[in-house]
């Protein structure tokens, strides 16, 4: 047993969420004479970049996410609680739990991220996931292999090849990747295991609101995706707003486009945190809703707060840090080491916060990407390069990572054998939109298969 | 694209369900002039006597579930449909399914296995799950793993240190193999993730209602496994008769046993095929649900339907056969080859069904189980030697199963470091009876954390 009655003097960083931002600031702290609490709603860490080959059955939750605890199991102190800030006190410096508990603080900092923003169409969730967590992989998992299921079943009980469009809101990385994956595994994967569809006819579109897919990347490396997107099957639609998602299909204006499944990947805002700390610490926020903070990431006059990640609100020179994982493991290390310095009284010394960018990356399938580099050189990639230094640095950032191995074996095993990834459809075997394939189809010329004994079973049955 | 207008003069195979027997039928029909054809509302086979290691931690999902579609990828005169049968019609010889779709036979293997009976008390479901599916497992990972993060909460909270009770429904091997793994991952492999509570401090109780826990097997091995699984601090209650489960706890007549997560190993029952084969097929079925069967496997006068594995009730010599996988793998085969003798004319040769009992093994833990050994020799082996037999017969078992290599690397490592298996809670984090870890709890001699502000926080927060 740990000895719960830590030293009086020892002050106490309270760290809010575990994603690249909050254990970044965990691991730097551990080194620090401070004592930690981290709190998290979650039990585990999820290595976000990789989330969309849960998504599409490459990969399992369990090689991607690590319980926090075992991350920082050896950070003696450290401790871990499994609950949901609800609100601060910032005079008697505490913060408030869902489960009635109040923390102690002496240092604070914020970092849960962003959710999906579908800009205040919230039924939309339902019909359209995103891809944020364990759970949300999961449930598109769910859908995308449900949907070939389903449309074998509708193939046998009609004869004709059902349409298999998929749909994707938002062409940014996100968007991008889960296209690529879509494009692949309906191309590459599964084209042996049907008898009445044939899997590869599956149409993925990207549908984008702005005039460019991935529009954070410089026009050359956009126009290489759009390129590399095509030659896999995949059809972007740029300058495409959606006006209102159904089962079944999305609007765009007044076109009507069929989807049996469709993905969100356009829009996200400030996790649930942002709002508490606006309220609670009268701090300021953009329209996502990310807290706007100074040059050492303290929102406004709270010099021992500080908030990072997705769910800050960064400027440097005018231009605001993006919310990617660079960036967030920057601000954690950065506040980490603004707090060792303000206990030592020395932080007056400390430069302002700086985003060292070393570029950006995004998947495109098996075997192609994008890559802006800036550091340790300049450059632009497209293709196989870019996709092998995507692989590079993601096994890189999975060092220290218990699945490191084994995440590497099971993509190089599905690279080469074109084989089976982990497709299991776990939960409910309905799909929106699908719901007529519940009921007996209209049975116009069609061809059934031979052991279909009626397309339209007669009602006395 | 596969031809679907089979030539019409092959005979059509209709199974349904894919565990052990169906599988194992479709396994054999490949080699037989027949079209088959699969149907399962799940998408993917689940090796069952893995699953608790899924359950608890040690394996993911993916490690021992595998898509249907890929088993049978091979085998070009299968097809498989994700789908329910609702029903039969024997003169027209059809199946009939959720979808509104109806299947024509010729031969009908009916293997969709054994749900959990709760004796009429479906309201116990929620407050205590069984373990049958993947779904299943992940809900008991999430509430194990749930209740030690609970637990370290109300220890922060109130300084209390909970009583971590874990209640088995059930002492057959179900229940002492999770019994078994509670302990482990209590005792093992998370005292070091912890900083408050103690996770050794945690205690199991196995409630079985006959007198004896492992009432199939012989004295001997029952009396061994009671003494391992007190070595590994488990509990052993007979002659236990639950007659109330509550969030929170359980009741044995007037006794109350507090429990924190509660699990069903207790009953089973045939899955809902079997009402359906009663009713539509005029079948008996014994007093579980499952259906008759002569020597051949069909129930009653329907020569070309064969109900196998755990759906079925198999006499011998007066004696049931038990529903556990050698059995259902072995009537898989046989009703498969009868096909093959019907459809050559050759079927009056062949003998009745007769079960060749190999032995019964359970597993306790990681280093410990009890074998009876019938095939090659006659043995009863109990601890290290039982436990590396079951090892053994498992892997063997895996052959051709994707993931076999994955399996015994994650074991073996989970065995030797004492760390990590898949810890990952999915889904809510909500735990019947815990409800009172979200109110402030009454701070009775209670000596909280050093950051914890107060054990009842005022209401005016």
């Amino acid at each position: 047993m740990v000895d719960t009655n830590a030293p009086a003097h020892k002050p106490r960083v309270v760290i809010v969420g575990s994603g690249f931002g909050g254990l970044n600031a965990a691991m730097k702290l551990a080194k620090l004479p401070v004592d930690v609490t981290v709190v998290d709603k979650k039990n585990h860490y999820t290595f976000q970049p990789l989330l969309y080959q849960v998504a599409l059955a490459v990969l399992s939750p369990g090689d991607i996410a690590q319980p926090i605890r075992s991350i920082l199991r050896e950070n003696k102190n450290t401790e871990v609680i499994m609950d949901e800030v609800t609100g601060f006190d910032t005079v008697g410096q505490r913060v408030q739990l869902k489960s009635g508990t109040e923390l102690i603080y002496d240092y604070l900092v914020l970092a849960t991220g962003s959710t999906h923003s579908y800009f205040g169409k919230d039924e939309w969730a339902k019909l359209a996931p995103g891809l944020k967590t364990v759970e949300d992989a999961t449930e598109i998992r769910r859908r995308v292999l449900l949907a070939f299921e389903l449309a074998e079943r509708k193939k046998l009980e009609t004869g004709i090849h059902p349409e298999l469009n998929f749909v994707i809101v938002g062409g940014g990385p996100t968007g991008v990747e889960l296209a690529g994956a879509i494009s692949d595994i309906a191309k590459l994967y599964m084209t042996k295991d049907f008898r009445h569809i044939d899997p590869s006819m599956a149409k993925v579109l990207i549908l984008e609101g702005s005039p460019k897919i991935l529009r954070m990347y410089p026009p050359d490396l956009q126009a290489s995706a759009v390129k590399q997107l095509k030659a896999l099957g995949v059809t972007c639609r740029t300058g495409a707003h959606v006006t209102d998602i159904q089962p079944g299909h999305v609007m765009v204006g007044d076109e009507q486009i069929e989807s049996v499944c469709t993905l969100w990947a356009a829009g996200v805002q400030a996790s649930g945190l942002g709002k508490i700390v606006a309220e609670g610490l009268g701090a300021k926020t953009d329209k996502r809703g990310c807290v706007i903070v100074d040059e050492h990431l303290n929102p406004g006059a709270h010099p021992n707060v500080f908030v990072i990640g997705d769910l800050a609100h960064v400027e440097e020179n005018g231009k605001q840090v993006p919310g990617v994982a660079q960036p967030a493991m920057q601000m954690g290390a950065y506040a980490a080491t603004r707090i060792g310095l303000l206990i030592s009284g020395k932080a007056a010394a400390q430069k302002p916060f700086h985003y060292f960018d070393k570029g950006d990356m995004a998947t495109i399938g098996r075997k192609a990407a994008v890559a802006r580099i800036s550091w340790p050189f300049h450059a632009h990639w497209s293709g196989f390069m870019a996709w092998v230094t995507w692989l590079t640095v993601h096994i890189f950032f999975l060092i220290g990572f218990r699945n490191r191995f084994s995440v590497f074996r099971q993509w190089f095993y599905t690279y080469l054998s074109f084989q089976d990834g982990v497709r299991l459809i776990v939960g409910s075997q309905d799909l929106p939109g699908w719901g007529n394939l519940n009921k007996p189809g209209a049975p116009e010329q069609t061809v059934p298969s031979a052991n279909v004994a009626s397309a339209a079973p007669a009602a006395s049955h």
